[in-house]
């Protein structure tokens, strides 16, 4: 009787503790303060803050990718001059924007600041005005998609830059890349469904672990803007080059196909390429992206917050991160998994930096030979080398992380490009010799960016004259249009369940 | 009392298990079969087969060095030539034993077969006769540390290669890097000895983790023969040029302060240095060594036979044996680890072979601005330049899995060598221009091996016949007397315990 007593009382304990383990490990409790929504969300709603009334540890993670003190790279002013750094990519781009003004790239909290601010973009003091199209805004804002959809793409890519200032004003955002109703992931832009498109491939048919990669190659990429789509005339279409593949060479190949040149150089004549940030590309070819590792994975690692998992949205270098993200598989020292970084950058600057000094080099080389009589037919190979020398360099140096994503393919595309414009600096020594000059040819003095500014011509306390009165007088007005406009808008509140 | 009957049968049985479980775990009954000696090694023993007698496992497991099956570098006379694949390596070449005859490295097993039988170290009818130094056999048996004991360092390094046929007859073996006595891995070489000490190091200090590479380093580093030891004028020293860093930069500094050259290149007069295997070094720069992984815990992984755990003395290529050696700590499929080696392979190569090509142009080259009348100040950059170029791809090219080991490292070597060669053409170009030459300088067939060796006036069927009867008439009489003496030295057997 006393044993069948024991026996019933063991049971009942044993029922209670198995009733507390649940509740501990289904957190009912936090579950319900992990989504409760109170706002409806439809269309394409381009304010954070609303979204982030729904997901309130989302948004405020978000928010911190306008902190910048993690990197060294930024100082007190919170940007970083580039071409300070390394003065002879003045040369490389003259005749292109980029040789006025080129800082590191801040956080996404930044996209839409910082191409207001940039001397890049001119000092359009009215709609309609500057040297920049429409299309500049495609990667900078949840405004994109809403306007994309509210007047049509082709429109949309046909307007000046000037033209929406008063429409583009929040920085990438929530909606890039969430759809409103299911939070599921979404490619808002159609550069990257059409690119899938050419290759064959539908981008709808990606899994959820691709499409934390995909929604980032949706800006993190290399792109043109295609002037001559039939029907499509006034448009700067965005277009991803990758009909014959993402590779360095490939991509070569097509431009070289349709003949396109971002900008005619005036110093070499070179019709050249202006990589932008081939980042999807170069971490396709990575060990990482062979092991099924995603962008976010590494980028926006999970993270709890009061026995809640999420994604953290503080996007940046997984370096400032390296607990939640490298040792999720890593089991390493974390200096040891920093320093293996660094050294891997640190290779491959080596490499660039002595290659953009010799691009630099053969641009004024080549100007030489010009001065001195020489005919197209005489500088046909050599303004290719140049352009494909040129194109190589900036595809290794333009890429976000190239250096760690896939540092043995970043330093293959130096090779190939020290190789190719030494190549080209051996016929432009013949060639000069051939019109009577064999000596070295005069250089400008490559580590003053202020100087080779003046050397290419550009008047730049002008530039920043006329960009100071703009901001002063124009983006306040964007601004004020802007939340105007916005003000409009209505948010549509959930009842409390 | 039933009860206690129960309980007791439970104990007895419960005792019978755990005696069980422990002869199973204890496997005693293996461990007599594990070491059994069966003779008393004592001094230097060169010969595997006595060895054997004492560790069969260790002793059969490395004669499958022999087998070449594995991979499909080696055809069916078993050697595979480079020379054939890279023709352009012949004018690297030119006045260097390298341009005669280059074969794939094979196994251990056949050092000093393949020592014999390449062009490279002549046909020697008589002792004392021929091109190569004793030196040229350290590296290849158990017989050296023998004969450095008997007759000196100094002495040993003092003779001809063609002095020693007869002493040295064992391929690489247990002797090179085991000691008889109590089997722990050891240095027998003093190479690696000096080298620790011009550093600043003692080798002796070494842990066991690292001895297991450090017996590897004994041959497979970069060397060169110092001929100016004060008071050792006679030797051909070998010495590892590590005193200021093992990297390729420190050591090229090394030659260039010492002014250092392996031989005078007959076509562009640079004073040249030959890379050998800087293997250890390339390894020590790769991310497995910053992990603490030895050369043999990949090359030579542990193994279990008949319920005995030993180290598979197969040295070869991970690659034949992936489960073994990547699998212990990489969790990945075999074809995806055995595809991100070849892949690395490939992008090495793509560069190097472009850069090989350079380099033999860069000799022609300056072979015409010789002819055109140049003179010695105008070629000393240039000379200089070729000289570090080349030193720079053999150290890339030499190293045994140099593109696996280190592949960023490599790839920025053939980058620096790239950016040095094309500066050198381009410098060769200006001089030729004001030599009164401004066309490219005419070159010769660089796919035909045969050609290239006829140009830099080779006569290799001369070669060739003269070392047929070098291994028709010298080298059986080497074996006899090896054998002859072999036969003297004594064995002394264990008595079974």
């Amino acid at each position: 009787m006393k044993n069948w007593m024991l026996f019933g009382i063991t049971a009942i304990i044993v029922f209670l503790l198995a009733m507390l383990a649940y509740t501990i490990m289904d957190r009912k409790t936090e579950a319900r303060f992990a989504y409760q929504p109170k706002v409806s969300l439809k269309g394409i709603e381009p304010r954070d803050s609303v979204w982030g009334l729904n997901y309130p540890r989302q948004y405020q993670s978000y928010q911190k990718t306008a902190d910048t003190t993690f990197s060294s790279l930024y100082n007190t002013s919170g940007k970083k001059d580039v071409l300070a750094d390394n003065p002879e990519m003045v040369i490389l781009w003259a005749g292109y924007a980029f040789s006025k003004d080129y800082t590191h790239p801040r956080g996404h909290a930044y996209a839409v600041e910082d191409i207001r601010e940039t001397l890049r973009t001119g000092a359009p003091m009215e709609a309609g005005e500057g040297p920049m199209p429409s299309t500049c805004w495609t990667c900078k804002s949840p405004d994109v998609p809403r306007l994309m959809n509210e007047v049509g793409v082709s429109e949309y890519y046909s307007k000046k830059w000037s033209d929406l200032g008063s429409e583009v004003v929040n920085p990438i955002g929530c909606a890039d890349c969430h759809n409103p109703e299911t939070m599921n992931l979404t490619i808002t832009r159609p550069a990257l469904i059409e690119a899938f498109e050419a290759m064959g491939k539908d981008v709808n048919q990606a899994s959820h672990q691709e499409m934390r990669s995909l929604v980032c190659a949706q800006c993190h990429v290399e792109y043109y803007f295609d002037k001559s789509i039939p029907g499509k005339e006034d448009a700067q279409y965005l277009t991803f080059p990758w009909k014959d593949g993402m590779d360095v060479s490939s991509v070569e190949q097509y431009y070289d196909n349709i003949d396109f040149a971002d900008w005619v150089h005036p110093l070499s004549k070179a019709r050249m390429i202006k990589a932008q940030h081939p980042d999807y590309e170069l971490y396709s070819l990575s060990v990482h992206a062979k092991r099924g590792v995603s962008c976010a994975d590494c980028h926006m690692p999970y993270k709890s917050e009061g026995g809640q998992k999420f994604t953290d949205h503080h996007i940046g270098s997984p370096l400032s991160n390296v607990e939640n993200s490298c040792f999720v598989c890593h089991r390493e020292k974390q200096s040891d998994l920093v320093s293996d970084v660094y050294e891997r950058q640190r290779k491959i600057k080596t490499g660039t930096a002595k290659l953009q000094r010799l691009i630099a080099m053969a641009h004024i080389e080549a100007a030489k030979a010009w001065e001195l009589g020489a005919d197209a037919s005489d500088m046909e190979d050599i303004l290719k080398g140049i352009r494909h020398a040129q194109w190589r360099w900036d595809y290794a140096v333009a890429s976000h992380g190239a250096a760690f994503h896939a540092p043995l393919e970043t330093s293959t595309i130096v090779t190939s490009a020290t190789g190719i414009i030494q190549e080209t600096r051996i016929n432009l020594a013949r060639l000069l010799a051939d019109l009577g000059f064999t000596q070295s040819v005069e250089m400008p003095d490559f580590s003053d960016k202020i100087a080779l500014q003046e050397y290419i011509g550009l008047d730049i306390p002008a530039e920043k004259s006329a960009k100071e009165t703009f901001l002063d007088q124009v983006v306040p007005q964007w601004l004020k249009e802007g939340k105007a406009r916005e003000a409009k808008m209505e948010v549509e509140t959930v009842s409390s369940r």
